[in-house]
């Protein structure tokens, strides 16, 4: 019997997945998805709903911020800006697809719609070495965060934020998720591509890495 | 010559409006308003114009977010729960107008915005004593989410938030809005009316004790 609510933050993509399978195993599910005018939106809240589908959430909730993309700065969410090819990110060691402390948006979110429906942990499926060198992929972040909740909320709220991927290579992801069953076959990765994934852009050339690394074989299309 | 860019987060309220007064001595500005879906927000939104061309403001972002509003849990956002005079707040030590976690939304958008266009201080007029006693006008969370900065942004990166008003009491910020020439006949606190402020919320009792305090009339009509 699982006591608990939790809300995991599913993108869609293959980790917010398997992140989905690591807390289902412990709490009742509330599925929280962020459009933040990103390329493949259409397509990943596709995967959001199939996902939380797949875990039969208790709770759904898909919001469209509007202000990220207002204020740009990112391939991601500025369509003058174009996605780069893996490894072509130019000088800065920060890509050219990190949206401004998007996860912070994504955080303060999930940490209202927490305390309203009592939710007691925040599942995000970041990564941290193992991945793009977004900062606020950083188990550092997360910490810090953790002590903006407990300052910025009711006195007897209780939130905390999880990140069960955070020190995981991308191939120990894809193991984990094929060995508790999580539906990869639903996942969308592609920064690029909504019908056939690019296999070219960062996100999906770690996601290969990953299926490489796991010997396993991605089960979406590629182009 | 003032070289560096402040952004101002201003509600349209007395306390915002001097917040902006103290920024304007010494940055250039770039005002910021939120609108989350409160019940007074057109008034608002026209008291933040009115403000931020009063001050000639070098840039400025407007922008509307859903998802405190389908959140709920506040007398603010949701048109359920009647706002309370002040005083009838009941049994929890926060009141019913805790909108929660809000200010973390307004941080990272102005951070978001803030890292795009190279601000290097966020001004924000949250007070702590004298005020409604939510979790997120203290210091310790604005102290929190300093470091939540630090960790979530780029490395080159440099931004802090300034609490100016944090340990005032209400008269002392009249007086400091009246010194500095805070434009006050402009702003709007009212958290149930738009034409004539109720003068009976929380909001409206506070702000009416501040001009007590500063012996000062209050320029904005009642009703």
């Amino acid at each position: 019997m699982k006591k608990d609510l939790a809300i995991v933050l599913i993108s869609g993509g293959m980790d917010s997945c398997v992140t989905a399978a690591i807390a289902n195993e412990t709490y009742r599910l509330a599925a929280l998805h962020v459009n933040y005018g990103q390329r493949t939106e259409a397509r990943e809240l596709a995967a959001f709903n199939a996902i939380a589908d797949h875990y039969q959430a208790e709770k759904r909730l898909a919001v469209s911020i509007e202000h990220l993309k207002v204020i740009g700065g990112s391939a991601l969410t500025d369509s003058t800006i174009p996605v780069p090819d893996s490894g072509q990110s130019g000088a800065s060691s920060i890509p050219i697809t990190y949206v401004p402390f998007r996860n912070a948006h994504l955080l303060a979110i999930a940490t209202s719609w927490a305390e309203v429906i009592g939710a007691t942990k925040i599942f995000i499926g970041a990564v941290e070495e193992d991945s793009s060198g977004y900062p606020d992929c950083r188990e550092v972040f997360y910490h810090a965060f953790n002590k903006v909740i407990e300052m910025g909320t009711r006195p007897e709220t209780r939130i905390e934020i999880v990140t069960p991927l955070i020190h995981m290579k991308k191939g120990e992801i894809v193991t984990t998720g094929t060995n508790s069953g999580a539906p990869l076959h639903l996942t969308w990765s592609c920064y690029q591509n909504s019908d056939k994934a690019c296999g070219t852009c960062e996100s999906c050339v770690l996601r290969l890495k990953g299926f490489h690394e796991a010997n396993r074989k991605d089960p979406i299309p590629y182009a």
